[in-house]
Parts: structure tokens; sequence; C-alpha cells
């Protein structure tokens, strides 16, 4: 008998990094293709007395069923981020994955068109995939996006919204200027486009000053998504999104329907950890740890690969963008790379067309200093055999 | 400025029984209105031990990335519940909520045809609404339902699915014969339909014998759906399908597009409570306490109403669906009864058209057995007013 899966079901094809992922998990490569945080860093300690201190102190409605945005403490903790934001504005979800699941489910209708960076997040590009919409995709360089583009793109397709990664992204590492910023914020207003900001990166900074994030530069007109999947553990499945009012009420409706709630235990935990300070004390021991990652990284590659490949040092995040410039499709490099014993996600994967591409993302946070230096040499020899 | 929605949105209002349920939260209205376990059941000690043991023995994985399924030995524990079934036709979601939307999500393109029981699950009606389904109704008795009337709906619609709630069904309390469910069968298999078997309340049985699941009597076309939110904490966020491989398989695709995972910290303490058989024990303590709720208020409306009422008596789960018959509209008997100081659940918001009915749902596991007993005294009082 036939299945009759939605026509979505039928265009979608399993991603290539779970691929990777599974691949790398049981074997002794060193892998530079996940976006994995260093489980070693995890809080465990504090983890552990929060969640003693909550069986002490919260009585079983801790177990209920409650509402569908999430623990007011934890939101009002998160909305202090930004500027003059009640916590009637930000709701939790599981995870920032599920934050773009419900803007497209709140938003998109079939056909509907939306924006993306050229190239952007795989699993974003996956899910856009999943709802019909129409994609169109608008450069991205080290400065930000093609604003001349942009401004086409806004124009003739009145977008749904544009989904932008504007610190670190992934996969380039790239941030935008200020100016750059201001530009899609004078193009959003004039042809009244959402701009869809996802910043899982942002608070792990080794260099540079943090410029402002357009919830706050452009706040009606931006759902902002956030997540403590980098900077606290992942298995919190703890996200959230800060909207304007009416829209946070609209994507309220939409997780209500989905899956009814997330579960409060880890809210809790993270609410505590931020009235503590704990979780900002947390963040600067990741980036102590990670920073020093990122020079290896950067370092063994200038070495070795000298003027033979390209890319841009990332002044935060988990990765770096590499032009290797001598291989003109990446994917033939990696063939090679993983019978040397080392894996790095191909960049054609984050193009909105899959285009042939000699770029390739390659991530630091999640091998030791040891690994980096190995890794990034048989990488070269990899590079040297093709 | 104008927000400009997806259709599937602005076609969606409030759920009804959120308001109810927000309303009677914070007062002193004794309350038949939800759905709600008693939260003085949880078991607390249990969940608290397994919690310390997983931070004594787990290494810092716990807490990382994973796979999209979710933990193993909790699927092989659910596989047992099944016949002849491997884990790997389980997948764990973020409770059974959540299945339905993955199902939908996999299944259903725009207008796509799918049958409901007439009266049925509220919040799947309002998931299926999202997804621009057409949704055609088939009526429900306390025999189960009429399936003269599902033949004609499954050869004229071909529709995507049937969702069923076979036993002690959400609102009516009703379980199907099993004459009625290999009718079912049988046009399942002559049609080609998928049923969708929604189980949530099938381990809280007071009285009676199980009857054989759809999951077993068809296996190759059912997507069953379970959870652990009756049975042992709502906040747990586990529910789970079991399904074909083929389907399992897109299913989990669907569900890495849309939250990546799920959190697999209480995944590993309900594995440990099956394990241990806990849980089974628990679910006895369950039925200990909820049996005489049952019968409490299965007692108060007797002695009281007498024959101006109709209702079966339920075997289990947590509802009893009453027939006001002196009150053609029993929103108009709510309304007083809101003012008496008591809540339940209007039927007509069961209904696919939203009919004008005389039945009400009555909900007796979140009430105390001196609650039950003024709560139904204060119903007859507006039964009576009207």
């Amino acid at each position: 008998m036939q299945t009759k899966f939605a026509k979505r079901v039928t265009t979608a094809s399993r991603s290539f990094t779970r691929t990777i992922l599974d691949l790398t998990a049981q074997s002794s490569i060193i892998s530079f293709a996940g976006g994995l945080p260093d489980a070693a860093l995890f809080p465990r300690e504090n983890i552990e007395k929060h969640a003693k201190e909550l069986f002490k102190t919260e009585d079983n409605r801790l177990f209920q069923y409650s509402n569908a945005s999430g623990v007011e403490a934890l939101k009002v903790e998160i909305a202090k981020k930004y500027v003059n934001t009640p916590s009637t504005q930000i709701m939790l979800t599981n995870g920032s994955q599920q934050g773009l699941d419900l803007v497209c489910k709140t938003f998109l209708d079939e056909k509907d068109c939306i924006i993306v960076e050229d190239p952007s997040y795989l699993a974003a590009l996956g899910l856009f995939h999943m709802y019909n919409a129409t994609i169109k995709a608008v450069p991205l360089s080290s400065k930000g996006v093609d604003t001349d583009v942009l401004e086409v793109l806004f124009r003739d397709y009145s977008p749904k919204f544009f989904y932008t990664i504007p610190i670190f992204q992934n996969p380039t590492g790239y941030s935008y200027t200020l100016e750059n910023r201001h530009e899609v914020v004078r193009l959003a207003q004039k042809y009244n486009v959402i701009l869809l900001e996802d910043s899982p990166y942002e608070a792990l900074r080794y260099d540079g000053v943090q410029t402002k994030a357009f919830a706050d530069l452009l706040p009606e007109l931006t759902i902002a998504l956030g997540t403590f999947s980098k900077t606290l553990a992942p298995d919190f499945r703890i996200g959230w999104m800060k909207a304007p009012q009416e829209i946070i009420s609209a994507l309220t409706l939409s997780k209500e329907s989905t899956d009814l709630q997330n579960s409060k235990f880890f809210q809790h935990i993270c609410a505590k950890m931020m009235q503590s300070g704990e979780l900002q004390e947390h963040t600067k021991t990741l980036i102590a740890y990670y920073r020093p990652k990122r020079d290896a990284m950067v370092n063994a590659l200038h070495e070795l690969f000298g003027d033979s490949i390209e890319f841009v040092v990332p002044e935060g995040g988990m990765f770096i963008w590499v032009n290797f410039k001598k291989c003109a499709d990446s994917m033939k490099l990696f063939d090679v790379a993983i019978k040397k014993g080392v894996a790095f996600v191909p960049g054609s994967v984050f193009f909105a067309d899959k285009r042939v591409t000699s770029y390739g993302r390659l991530n630091y946070t999640n091998s030791s200093l040891e690994q980096i230096e190995t890794g990034v040499k048989k990488l070269y020899e990899a590079y040297n055999k093709l």
C-alpha cells in the first residue's frame, strides 16, 4: 500500500548534516562538522544544586499542566536583555528551532515568499521548504547583506519575513556592521517586512563590541529568537521569542495547538541561574575556553594552508567559513578528508540553491586544542591530495 | 501597520477551554472543566530519587544534543506495550499533542480530508483547523462510531486519516466495543485509511477488561499515540507514537525540522520507572484514588438529578458526558453554574460544527471527594434555576 504523505514531505530529504553527525559520533573521526557546544563545560554542579532546591521548595504544581508561554520568572529575566520590553512580549519555546517553526506556522500560507541570507542555517532552510515557502536568497558578505539586492527582493516579492542571523552567522561566522543594520532597518520599514532575527551565538563574543540588535533598532517589526542551548545546555530545550504583543499572542495560540506547553522544570533552573548571576559567570567561562580554540584553529589554518585558502576570523560564535579556493567543489574535499579522519560540512548545503561551492564550515567549540591541531593537519593533507 | 498572518491563524480562535481554565485557576470556583490529573498524586519521591541518580551516574552527554526520536531505553519499554513491535517503530514527542501536530505536518496538504468523531478532543479539532483540513465528523455513541456513516465518508472523501479515541474517549468517556473496532478495521483496510489512534487514558481503567487496540488489530495502517501526562506528570512532556517503519521515519524527519529533539532528562527518569515497575505500581495508586472520585460524581449526579439528566458511567478515564436534557443549550447552564461557583465545559465546543447541544463534559480527577459533592450540588441548583 502506498503511504500518502503531504507534498512537503516528499520534497524533503534527510539532513546531510545529520548524516555526518551520525557518522562521526560512532568513530574516531575528528569532527569539525557539528554545531555542538563542548559538553565538558556544562555547568553541572549549578544545575544539580538548583534541581535539588526545586524539589525542596516547589509544591506538586511544578509537574502539573501550565500555560503555553512559559515560566514568568524566566520571561522577566530574558526581557531585561531588550530595551523597554515587558515580559508579556516574551514567550518560551522548545529550543529556538521551535520558534522558527511557530513563526512559519503563524505567518506562511503556501507559496508565500520569504528571504534568507545566502548561505544560511541549514535546518531553517529545511523547515522553510516544509512550509512550501518561496525562498529567495540575498548574498551575504563579512560586512552584512547586499542591501541593493535586498531592496529589489523586498519590492518585487513582498516577503512575509527576512530570516537574518546578524551576529556570528551560521555558517559563516560573519556579523553585520551597524551601517548595514541601519540600511536593513530602513528597507524593512519602507516595505513593511518583518525581520526574523535569530541570535543563538551572540553571548559567545571573543573580540569586538556588541552592536545593536534589530529587536532594539526596529522592535515593531522584529521577531527575535534566542536560546540557552549554546550558553547553558542543549538538553534544556529552552529558546525564546521576543516580538510585539499582537504577534506574541498569535504565536502563543500556535504553540498551544502545537504541543500545549514546554516542561517548566529546566525553565525554573534557568531563571535561578540568571537571577543569581551564575549564567553570566558561566558565559565568561565558556568564552575563556572557546577563544583559545578559535585562535588555535585560525593559527593552524594560517600556518598550514597559507594563501591557498581564505577566511574571515570570526569575532565570536562557533564557526569558521573557509574558502578552499583551489578546490572548486568542497564536497570532493569532504570525501577525501573523511578518509583521512576529519569531517567538516561542505558549503553547498547552506545555499538555498545547493550550488557547487569551494567553501566549507568548520566548528571549533566541540574539539580539544589537540584535536584542532591534528584535525587541521589531516584536512591539509586531504587538500594537498586533490 | 497590518500584520499579515497566515490564513490558518485568522480562522483560529482562542480555545474556550483555556479561557475557562484561566478563569477557574484564579478563583474559588470548583472546576469540573479541565482535564487535569490530581497534582497531589504525582510520584514526587520516585522522580526525585531517579533525578539524583541521573546526576550521579550519567556523564555530561546527558545535557548535550542527541537524536530526534528519543531515549532508546524508554522506546524499548514502550514497545513492549504492543505486539511484536521493535523500538524502531516508536518515537517520543513533546506530549502527545505534538504527535498530532507531526502527523498533520507529515500527511496533510491544504484541504485534505480527515475524519473525526463527533464529538472529539477540542485541541485536536483546533489543530486540524490550523492545517486547513477538510473535517468530516462521524457520530459517536457509547458503543463506538456509526460505521455506516464511516463507510460513506471513507468512500466519498478518501480521507488521509480517521482520528479516533477508542478508549474512555474525550469528551464522552465512551469506549468502542470489540465488534465496533473490528468493523472499523475492516473499513480502514477496504478504503486504505490510516487510523490515528489516540489513547491518553487507557491505563486509567476502573472497571471492565481492556480490549485490543487498533495498533495491534491493524498495525500496518495505525499510528498510535500515547502519553505519560495522565499516569506520571504533564510537565514531563513525554508522549509517543507507534507506527510502521516508513511512517516513523517520515515523522522523525518532521520532528527534526520542527524542534530538533526533546529533553532526554525526564525520558531517562520515565524509563527507570518503567524498568523498575514503579510506574505500574503508581498507576494502581492512581486508579485507587480516581475510582472513588468517579463513583462519587456518578452517585451525586444520580441522587440529585435523577431522571432529569442522562449519562453513561465511564469504565475509566477522566470524564463524564452528561445530557442536561431539560436545557437545550448547555452554554446557558454554564453561565448560571459559574455564578453558583462551579465550572464544566459546555458540549458545543467538542463538535466539529460547534452545534448547540444539551451535553456537557465533567471532569472528576482533579477535584476532592468533598469538592465533587459540593460542586454537583451547585450544578443542580443552577440546573433548577433555568
